[in-house]
C-alpha cells in the first residue's frame, strides 16, 4: 500500500510530541539512570512520581516516572496548538468511535486522554506549566547533555493502518520502509514539529513502545555517555550502537533503563518543515536503512518493547524478518 | 514598546526563509568562496548566475548569486505553505498599500515580489524544483559542511515597527533586546520554522541586510573552516568569532564574502515550536547578550551591511550605541 | 611468566616506529583507499611503488606500497637516534645469531635489515629525507585527517618470548593481558616514543602483522570516515568499531584495505614517558580489556593477519580463545 | 643569534616537566577554580596546601597550591630519568656556579632545588608517589577534562641566553620567533617529552612565569569550559581565546586563576621525538605566529606574569613590541 498524501489541514493541530509516562519499579534506580547518568533535570518528585525535563525545555516535564509493580507505558502525550484543538481532537476521536475522555494531570491544563486505532493511550494538552530557561546554566549539563525529547518509536501490528491513522491527524511521513514483495509498509517515520519524526512505527507485535528518544548536541556527547555507562555499572544497559541510521541520517545509541524501557540518544537528523517534502523510500532488504554503518542490531532490539496500559497486544500482519545480527 | 502578542493565525502561512539573491562582482571569486571554501553545492550556473544549495536541502537553491557592478541584495525569499497562501499574501500587502507583483523566477512556480514596511524586497513562492537528496553523499561534504540556510539578520531603522509588521505576518519573537531607558526594542529574533529565528532585526540605518546564516553540525566544523580560511588567503575575511551568543545560545562565526556580504556560520540554537514560548528579554547594557563569551565584535560588525535593491536608506530612530570592541 | 623489568639503557636507541612496506596487488586501488579515502599524502609514486606520509609527519614516508602478486609485509621499520645506534643494532642482532644486513632504501640513509626472534623482518635507519611541514596546509586535510603513524600490532606464537626480546631492545610494556591459569602473557603493548605503544603482540599463529595504526585528532574524524566509507563502496571494508579499548583507552576503528591489510584508526591514548610507569594488567577473561564499550570483535579480527616476507608461520603456544562475537 | 644545535647527549636526563608550586591567597577560591571548574583532582589537602593531579596522570601531583600572602611561583619542577641524573644535575649546576641544594618535598624522593641562569627556581626529582590510574573512571571527568600538565611558558629578559642554557640541559627547540632586524630570538619553544614544548621563553621583563598549560582531549572541551566559566561568575577570568596558534598549531584558551596566575588550556599540537626535527622559524612581524586565527591577544597577555620566589626581575634586552590588540 503506498503511503498516503499528507493531510496538510488536519482536524486539529498537534504541535509536537511532549512526554511519556512510564511505570518503573524503583524510583531511586530510575533516578540514578535518568538524572545522575543521562543528565535529565528533576522538576518535581514525591514518593510515587518523578518529573523530568531536558536542558532546553521550558515545559515542566518531558518524562513522568510512576512507581509501580510492572513496567509499562501509561501514555504518550502531545501538545496541541490551542485549547480549541483539544475540543476538535475530542470530536475527531469520538466520531471514530474511539475512547476519548478528559483527565486531570498535574502541571497541565485541560487534558484529553484518547486511544489510537490499536488502543494505545494518547494524551493531548495545550498548556503545561512553563519553567524558567536553564539552557545557559551550563553547570547543570552532565551525562549525555540531553537537550529535548525528540520522538517515540512504536511496534505496530499493521503499519499501513497506523500510518493512515496518524496521517489523518496531520503527521507527515518523512521516510519509510516498504516490503517490495507484499507492497506493505514495514516501517514509517512521521513528524509534526519539523524533524524526521515525532513518532515512528515498525512492524511487530503491538502496540508496544519500542523507544523514546532524546536529542543531544553532537556525537561526542554520546561517546561521553558510553564512557560513563561502561565504567559505572551500566555496561549491560548498552544495547545497540553507536552507529548511524540510513533512515533519518541520525547518529544513535540505544540503552535500556533499569526496567527495560528503551531510550535512544539521537542527534543530527534534518529539517522537514516543507509541506512538499518527498518521503524517502527504503527497501526492507537494504541493511543500510537501519545501519548506514555500525554493528548489526542484536535480537533484543527487534523483539523487546514496553507494553501500553489498557492496550491488548496483537500479532503483526507481516512476518518477514529484517536482518538481525547473527 | 513591549513586544506584541504573537499572531497565531496570520493571513497567510510562511513556512520558512528560503533563499537570498545577492549581486556580486566576480562570479568566480564568489564560487571560490561559497563552493570551494564553504562547501555549498552548485545546482546551476551560467555566465551571470550561480545557484547554490546546502547539503540537506532538496529545494533547488538557498542562494542565488547574480553578476553585477555593485554588491547588493536583490531580495530575501520565503516559502509559503500552499499556492493559496500566495494569493492571500498578495491581498495582504496590497491592502496595506505596499507594492506586490507577480514575477518569474527560474526553478520556481508562481512567485510574488512584495516590499516590506521599509521597502526591503521580499519574495514568496510555494513551489521550487526539488532535487534528489544528497545528505548521505558524504564525499560531497567539504569546508564547513553547511547543512541548510538558517536565517537572515537585517538592520532596521525602527525595530518596533519591523517587529509589528513581521509579527502580523506570523513571525514569532523568541528573544529581544530592549533599551530600558526608552522602552524601545533594540533588536528582535523572529521565527516561522521552529528555530530561534528566520529573521532578526537590529537597530541601525536601514533597511540593510546584516548577514545570512548557514546551519552546520557542530562547533568543530567552524573550527575546521577557520583553519582552512586562515591558511588559504581568507584570513582577512574572518570578521568576528568564534564565540557563543547569549541570545540564541548559538556558537557562531562571521565572515565576509569577496563583495563584503556577511555570512554567519551558526549551530546549536534551540527548538521553538511551542506557540506559547515565552520570548527571552535581554538588556541592551548586558554585553553577554551578544557574546556569552568570545572577543567583542569589531566596529565593522556594527556598521557594515548590504543594501537592498529598490530600498532607500533611513537613519535609525535610536542612536544609543551598544558595546563595541575598543 | 611475569613481565620483565624495563631495560632503561638498551644497547641501541630506537626513537619510534617509522613505517611499513606492504605488498599490494593494485596500486590504483590502494591509492583510492589510502589517499582518496583515508587522506594520506603521496610523496612519491612510480609504476611499482607509492610513498605516503601523514599530515604532521616530516619524514618522507610512513607507508610504502609495493606492487606485487601476493599481499604481504616486506618489513616494519624503525628510526634510531643516531648513526652509531645502527652499528650497535647490527652488533646486537649479530651477537644473537640473528640475520642483520645493510640494505639500500630510497630516501633513507644507511639502513639495517634484521630479523626478530620469529624471523619477522625489521629495518632500522637514522636518516630519512625530511620534507617541508604541511600540518598547517589545512586544504590538504581530508578523509580521516591522519596525523601520524602510531603503532604496529602483531600476532606472536609466543608473546612471553616476543616481549622479552623487544624489552631487551628497550621497548617498555605499558599494558598487558595475562592468562591467569597458565601465567602466560596473552598480549602486551610496548612503547618507545611515549604513547601506549609502538608495537603490540597478541597470541596467535605468527609472526603476522595484525594491523598498522594511524593517529587522528578526535573521534569525530573517525565518524566522518565511517560516513564516507559507508557511502562510497567501502562498507564491507569496515571490520570492527567504532568503540573504545579498555587497554590503551583509545577510541578506535578497524578497516581492511583492498588487499586485506588491516588499518586501525586510533586516537586519545595517553602519555607514557615516565620510566617508572607501572604497566596495567588485564585479565584475559575481562571482555572490557578489548572493548570498554562497543560491539564484540568479529571472528575475522581474531583470525586474519598479513604474513611477513621471509618468515615462516608457527602455531601459538597457547590455544585459549578470547571472547569472540557470537 | 641562530638557535643552537640540539644537545642530544646532555649531562643529565630530564624526562618531562612535572609540576608547579604556586602561592595563592585563598585555597578555597583556588579549589573552586582548579577543582570545581577546571576539573583537576585533589590528591591531598590540608590547611595550607592543595595537591592536584590531572586525569591521566599517575604521579601524585602536577600542581601544588600553597596558601600565602602574595601570589608567586615557588618553583617549576621536572622529573629526571633515574636517581643518578639527580647527582649529575647537582654537579652540572654547581659547576656553573649556580645554587643547587637538596630539599624535602612531600610525596617525592630526593629532590634537588637549583636556579637557572636568571635565578628562576627549578626542582628535580626522580621518584614521586604513584597513584592508581583514574583515566577510565569517567565519572570523575568534569570541567575541561584536563588530562595532563603540558608545558610552562616564561618571560625571559634574554631569550638567546635562556635557550642556550636550557639547550645545554637537553631541551630541544621545536619552533622559534626571530627578530629579523637584530637577529635575536624573540621567543622559543623547547621540549623534552616529545611534544612541541615542556617550556617556552618569550622576551620580556623576567624571569616570570607567563602560564602553565594543561592538555585536553579536543577543542570541544575548551568550548565546554567557556560555556561554564561565562555562566558561573568566571567571565572576567577568560583572558584570550579560543584560537589556534601558528606556533605549535595548538588550539588554545588562556584564563586567569583567582590570584592572576595564568593557565592555558591546550590541545592538538604534534609529536616531536625525532632528534633531527627541524625547528620552524617564524618572523616576529608575522601575526599568524601567535594567532593563526582568533582575536588579537589583549595587552594584559603581553604584560602580566607571575613572579618567581627568590628571583629578581630584569628588563628584557629587546624592546620591540609584538602586535597587540588595538
Ligand atoms: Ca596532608
Ligand atoms: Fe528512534
Ligand atoms: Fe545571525
Ligand atoms: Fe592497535
Ligand atoms: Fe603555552
Amino acid at each position: 500500500m503506498p503511503i498516503p498524501a499528507p493531510n496538510l489541514y488536519p482536524a486539529f493541530n498537534i504541535v509536537r510530541l511532549s512526554h511519556v509516562e512510564l511505570v518503573v519499579r524503583d524510583l531511586e534506580a530510575s533516578r540514578a539512570f535518568y538524572v545522575d547518568t543521562l543528565g535529565l533535570q528533576v522538576t518535581d518528585q514525591d514518593a510515587d512520581t518523578l518529573y523530568l525535563r531536558a536542558l532546553e525545555e521550558r515545559g515542566h516535564h518531558c518524562m513522568v516516572l510512576k512507581k509501580g509493580t510492572e513496567p509499562q507505558v501509561n501514555y504518550l502525550s502531545y501538545k496541541v496548538y490551542a485549547e480549541e484543538d483539544l475540543d476538535r481532537a475530542h470530536a475527531w476521536f469520538t466520531a471514530k468511535g474511539l475512547k476519548a475522555e478528559w483527565v486531570e494531570r498535574p502541571y497541565q491544563g485541560r487534558t484529553l486522554r484518547a486511544h489510537d486505532l490499536f488502543d494505545a493511550p494518547m494524551e493531548f494538552y495545550f498548556q503545561m506549566d512553563r519553567l524558567a530557561p536553564i539552557h545557559q546554566q551550563y553547570k547543570l549539563y552532565k551525562g549525555v547533555k540531553p537537550l529535548r525529547i525528540d520522538h517515540f518509536n512504536c511496534f505496530s501490528p499493521d503499519v499501513d493502518a497506523s500510518v493512515a491513522f496518524y496521517n489523518e491527524m496531520g503527521f507527515r511521513v518523512t521516510e519509510y520502509t516498504e516490503d517490495n514483495e507484499s507492497g506493505n509498509l514495514w516501517a514509517a517515520w512521521m513528524h509534526r514539529k519539523g524533524g524526521v519524526h515525532d513518532i515512528a512505527f515498525t512492524n511487530g507485535r503491538g502496540p508496544r513502545l519500542h523507544h523514546t528518544a532524546f536529542w543531544v548536541p553532537t556525537p561526542l556527547n554520546i561517546i561521553d555517555l558510553l564512557d560513563l555507562m561502561s565504567t559505572t555499572g551500566y555496561l549491560s544497559n548498552i544495547e545497540r550502537g553507536p552507529g548511524r541510521h540510513g533512515i533519518s541520517n541520525a547518529f544513535f545509541l540505544y540503552i535500556l533503563d533499569p526496567d527495560g524501557h528503551r531510550i535512544e540518544i539521537y542527534c543530527s537528523d534534518y529539517q522537514t518543515v516543507d509541506p512538499d517534502l518527498e518521503p524517502i523510500k527504503w527497501d526492507l532488504k537494504d541493511p543500510q536503512r537501519q545501519t548506514l554503518w555500525g554493528a548489526p542490531a542484536p535480537r533484543s532490539w527487534f523483539e523487546h518493547g514496553s507494553v501500553f496500559a489498557e492496550a491488548a497486544q496483537r500479532d503483526s500482519k507481516m512476518t518477514a524478518q529484517p536482518i538481525i545480527a547473527p
